[in-house]
């Protein structure tokens, strides 16, 4: 099976919301009225960003997740989305499975496949997504103020759990770790949260690199420090913080990356309204720390005392 | 050096013409009104795209160029770009010789980087391109009509020349294999050429998989046929058809690839435009057929005599 055949059996349905999509040199993308068109692109590699042993329809649904979950971080709605390609081989129920989960979370989110490219190599997947937003109302990471309480969406660390499994770092029950790894293979991108939180939360981030590392970017972006509560934070380990020793626990929640949940801002006086913005999208939201005016970022413990604990933040050259 | 310190030092300079670049989970993009966004994405892997004997600079402007090359195939002005990189180490000198290639094009045509990703792996680029073409007036594969003229842009076959001299297929004397070898690594988009013809040509597509082959998506979108006078296109071998023996100068013109040359198609009536049109965007046009209404592609030789020969298309799977 040739290239253009490939492409046009498992790629080619009609856009809805784009003038024109797959099968010319451009797509073209039209965005509405006082809308910015919101971009990010994402690639993702064996090994890296998954493993080998991930089947083909997660991997699809994950590779537009992580996208997705950029255009949260920023309060996009998704509009449409690229897709590059490179495979070793074309090898067809792989393409179907990879098609098929890629195309469900694309409907979902009513986000078109408007153009790419597919070509022979090591299996490299370059995602590139986009979204509207109301002009001058994206959620940047440059808006934390002293002041501000710190919030997190869903749970936190499963995925890093999984990886610590597989690894064979970690021991865990097999419901749990089909739990954990269902969370680092199928990451739920938090795109009702994001627009939902426009006006309201002052800063956002999505968690890709482990929670530390990311609040970091928000903290540097932003000119501010932050005090992080780990006893309001460890529970949000959906497995349970038990199922393993605390040093890994604590780990995975803050240092875990694959989380692809929000890591926001929002003024203290505002509280309620982030609530109600969690209950409208459907997502748990949890407060765990505040912006300070005092550059760097403090861990307390439990017990409410400071940590010293330092947590690399993850890095694909690191 | 982390990876987050590798992207800020190459790739991280101030968007000129988005209101917000790298550094965000999204970069935003504001079309200006009644324009629409043309949008290209090309993956480039090693081996297929590009030889290991390629320097850095080459290929950094050779990634972005086989996008602008989209662009000018749909008559888009550049305005952005997304850059995506799978690199096995982080090579600072290959990431300085890549980045001053991709920059000077970039500054070239106006392009802002504007974000992007970057990951260890195996060597794999991928870059998104974004233009801005006036609402309605893009250049498509489905306007051509029976009775056009067929043209091309600039030359053809120098860079598979050159690639089969790398292969040992044939020989060339050095100042030839220079001359080609640049055409394949750094190939020229034409950009002021597909802007030139925006009501002007009635089709255009970028020549990436040689002539033939892309003259095919051409002929298949718009549903007609066309004569081609290879004794019009043969000329366009800028090393001289004299400089292998016939079958390869052919194969090289008509089904060479990597030659990033826009072909079109325009009434008859416009030649005097196209030819302004050209002269206007400093880019030699030719024309070498006609579009007809019976489907199918018919070689014509020097003497006008139809041609039995087969020539098969690049196909990255094939």
């Amino acid at each position: 099976m040739g290239e253009f055949d490939l492409i046009s059996r498992y790629f080619h349905r009609p856009a809805r919301r784009s003038p024109l999509g797959v099968g010319d040199d451009c797509a073209l993308l039209a965005p509405a009225a006082g809308q910015q068109l919101a971009v990010s692109s994402d690639m993702l590699v064996e090994g890296r960003h998954f493993l080998s042993t991930v089947a083909p329809d997660r991997l699809g649904h994950k590779a537009l997740a992580v996208n997705l979950s950029d255009l949260a971080a920023c309060g996009a709605r998704p509009l449409a989305f690229t897709l590059a390609l490179s495979l070793p081989s074309a090898d067809e129920a792989w393409l179907a499975g990879f098609a098929s989960g890629l195309w469900a979370l694309a409907e979902a989110h009513g986000c078109d496949l408007v153009g790419g490219d597919t070509t022979r190599g090591p299996l490299n997947i370059c995602i590139t997504v986009f979204g509207e937003v109301p002009a001058g109302r994206a959620l940047l990471r440059t808006g934390a103020r002293a002041g501000d309480d710190l919030w997190v969406s869903g749970t936190l660390g499963d995925a890093r759990l999984a990886l610590e499994a597989f690894r064979g770092t970690l021991e865990l029950p097999a419901d749990v770790f089909a739990a954990a790894r269902l969370r680092m293979e199928t990451p739920t991108p938090r795109v009702a949260l994001g627009q939902a939180l426009r006006g309201i939360a002052s800063s956002a981030i999505d968690i890709s690199d482990g929670l530390l590392g990311d609040l970091g970017h928000v903290l540097a972006a932003s000119g501010v420090g932050a005090t992080l509560e780990t006893g309001r934070a460890l529970p949000l380990l959906a497995a349970g913080a038990e199922i393993c020793e605390p040093h890994w626990a604590l780990t995975c929640v803050l240092a875990g990356g694959d989380d692809y949940e929000l890591a926001f801002t929002a003024p203290a006086a505002a509280r309620a309204q982030v609530e109600a913005a969690g209950r409208a999208a459907a997502t748990p939201v949890t407060r765990i720390g505040r912006i300070d005016a005092e550059p760097g970022l403090r861990l307390l413990g439990a017990d409410g005392a400071p940590l010293a604990r330092r947590f690399a933040g993850f890095d694909h050259f690191g």
